[in-house]
């Protein structure tokens, strides 16, 4: 029996396994529960012990422990990490739910519960496919190291130093990651970069205490009028950003690129009309996909000054705060982006007003080139489990990991979602194909032999 | 015995009553007070009567009575119309006073208590000035009718409608308000002119919900840099306002009133430095006391949208909601100034972003003729009673009540203040100065008598 044929034959065994594992409440943000993610780790410990990988480890992080296998049987064939994460997000609002969150139910050919797809079910897929191999053939064609970590949902807060700490034990050729949605359903993608960050947080003052603006407007500064002031400078009429040396480091989409998100899919009036808004806004000469994916932005994420209670108050406010943060692309750094910005305040704001700048956490952005060796496997086995090409996307958000993968194993990741837009993902009744699921083992077990033949 | 000379020889006396006045916690904002606040009120509708006034009447009011009394037995001379508040504000933070609210103290020459300066101690300076004129005459050289209400610090919630049923009732020449301030220690004032406003709410939205900025930055429409671009669109580089039409109906400075306002002792660095700002800032061209007093202004008093908690959250807001108000002056009114405001905004925003204007309560700008019969006696009067020339000033705040008798009875007013910058009105420790109460009275000794010679 090949690996392939092996897969096909368990799928009720495989199901019936991940719903096993979605059963266990794995609440990584909520500390009564955190002995049931202890309890998903220990199951997921046996489990990979099961299906027969030389070496399962778990390791103590501090908060929840990370899950840790390794098989590197294959001499001379590339090492492939594979990370995912067993613990998943909280279910509130509960009464939304229509099953409950943690009692799985298969229906319509979907799989309904907490975590379904975000990450257990797409991680479980990874699993199946590296049993397949092993139970088929007694081996993998490749060197697999396996990381699933617990703590996802709340920041990775333990994963980079463990990272830091295991670099020579994490040593591979690239990183795979099932933890996002194919482009569209039957449609396979292969995201190749992420928007990296960088965020701030600043303080105007005027005066030192509020004044009344009867005696004092007019003559004394007013420190919403002006971060009105700063805000609106930070971009230009047509949408670009106008401080100076911003796109310095931008590296421009590529025809091949701007063709390709061309030729998806796309519903312009969909994607705007699912967020409520009017019509979409943006930097001109950009369609909305080309801004999300492969533009640096600069948004207001939150402000708050002077008297914001009901009614009217003749307050001249001495203070306004403002956090904003730049969506950044490849190859911008957070760090050179906050000294161009810090600059830019420092410039603009009146010298009568006093200005503080914090820099909140940032993350680089992120970029696997398209004929990575592990890029071409990815293409290929999505092409053989679905039947159809798979398409080149990039992400508009950022996901930590992969930046930290990135600059600490100096190694590329390749994203392969598994997962479905209306997957309601961080919502009620989260659900997982069960197509999805098959085909998602399937990509694995492709997967593994196209790695080895790269 | 001349009044001049009865109010000299009964200053220990009045000293006392004023202090009986003043333990009364007529505190309107507090319902536990509403007895003492009525208690208040009886008493000075007896104390009134006491001094010999014809009619002294309680006119209920649904919230705390009006005290109103008239003395009209001079035919052919002017009427005038006397208002003052009995009420006072709460005494919070009890810790910082250093001798009881309501346990008056007279000390270094000044009356301690809540109340003594705002606005008991100036209301009753004129009680005594009158009584001064009907005890040593027998009658007043004027016709005089007094409304003292005791909602002033709850925003005079019905005095409105009150006077606009009693139109009749309170017609007159003139209206005479101590209230306020003299210019400096021994420099009294005439304020002519207070500035109106127009206060605005307003609501930018862009998507109906927040949505992630990775997945939605860059392509969908920011209220907060939206807002950002209005807010900095109202003025130019100047410090002018530049909404189209803003300043037409502004009544410019005459040289005559810089002049005035120039020789005033007047110290910038003072005045910005109360504020705890490092500089002043406004508009090009005017002095401080001109931006204050004579140049209308738009504040932002208060904003909030988004995320405002600790730390860092990506989020696209979805709105953004914020206050912003105008100081008007002399010919401006809320009315116009709404619509050129609201034109201006829908023409601003852009049209991606939905938006929405409310108007609070606004008030007119009010200014007296600097030549009118009762600023000429009230500055004869002042020049008698402290022996130096007295100033013109004007108000950058507003004292709506003056713009409701400018309305409703269609006179000016004339703003005597008896108290000083220093009474610390409204916080802890306010105080009357005992040389202020006793020029106060004879401001209004001598201010009958003009006023019966214009
Ligand atoms: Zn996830
Ligand atoms: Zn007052």
């Amino acid at each position: 029996m090949t690996p392939i044929e092996f897969a096909e034959s368990k799928q009720d065994e495989f199901l019936n396994e991940l719903l096993d594992f979605l059963r266990i409440p794995s609440i990584s943000t909520d500390k009564e529960s955190a002995p049931d993610v202890r309890r998903a780790a220990d199951w997921l410990v046996s489990h990979l012990k099961g299906i027969g990988l030389k070496t399962v480890e778990l390791h103590e992080t501090g908060g929840h422990p990370i899950v840790y296998a390794e098989h590197l049987e294959a001499p001379g064939k590339p090492t492939v990490l594979l990370y995912g994460h067993y613990d998943v997000q909280p279910p509130d609002p509960l009464e939304l739910w229509e099953s409950p969150p943690f009692e799985p139910v298969v229906k319509d050919g979907k799989i309904f519960a907490r975590g379904a797809t975000d990450d257990k079910g797409q991680s479980f897929a990874h699993v199946k496919g590296l049993e397949a191999h092993l139970k088929a053939t007694g081996t993998l064609p490749v060197n697999v190291k396996i990381l699933i970590e617990g703590e996802e949902e709340v920041g990775s807060v333990h994963l980079d130093p463990w990272v830091e700490a295991n670099r020579e034990k994490l040593s591979c050729d690239a990183v795979l990651i099932s933890d996002s949605s194919m482009y569209a359903r039957g449609l396979p993608a292969i995201m190749y970069s992420l928007r990296g960050l960088a965020y701030f947080e600043i303080e105007i003052e005027g005066a030192d205490h509020d004044l009344h603006s009867g005696l004092f407007g007019g003559a004394i500064p007013n420190p919403i009028n002006e971060l009105g002031r700063l805000i609106a400078s930070f971009h230009d009429e047509k949408g670009h950003i106008a401080i100076p040396g911003f796109y310095d480091a931008v590296r421009e989409l590529s025809q091949e690129e701007r063709d390709g998100f061309a030729a998806l899919p796309f519903d312009e009036s969909e994607f705007v009309g699912s967020t409520g808004a009017t019509a979409g806004k943006g930097e001109a000469g950009f369609t909305s996909l080309e801004r999300v994916w492969a533009r640096p932005t600069l948004d207001f994420n939150g402000i708050i000054g002077g008297f914001t209670g009901e009614g009217a108050k003749t307050v001249l406010p001495s203070k306004v705060r403002a956090k904003f943060s730049c969506r950044l692309v490849p190859d911008q750094t957070p760090k050179a982006i906050e000294e161009l910005v810090a600059a830019h305040i420092r410039q603009t704001v009146h010298p009568s007003l006093k200005v503080k700048i914090e820099f909140h956490h940032g993350g680089r952005p992120v970029m696997t080139e398209r004929d990575h060796f592990a890029v071409n496997s990815a293409m290929g086995a999505l092409k053989k489990a679905w039947g159809v090409d798979p398409v080149f996307i990039r992400g508009g958000g950022s996901i930590p990991v992969v930046a930290t993968f990135s600059d600490v194993l100096k190694v590329p990741t390749v994203l392969i979602g598994l997962g479905l837009n209306d997957d309601r993902l961080h919502s009620p009744n989260e659900k997982f194909d069960l197509e999805n699921f098959f085909n998602g083992i399937k990509t694995s077990v492709y997967l593994w032999d196209e790695l080895a033949q790269s």
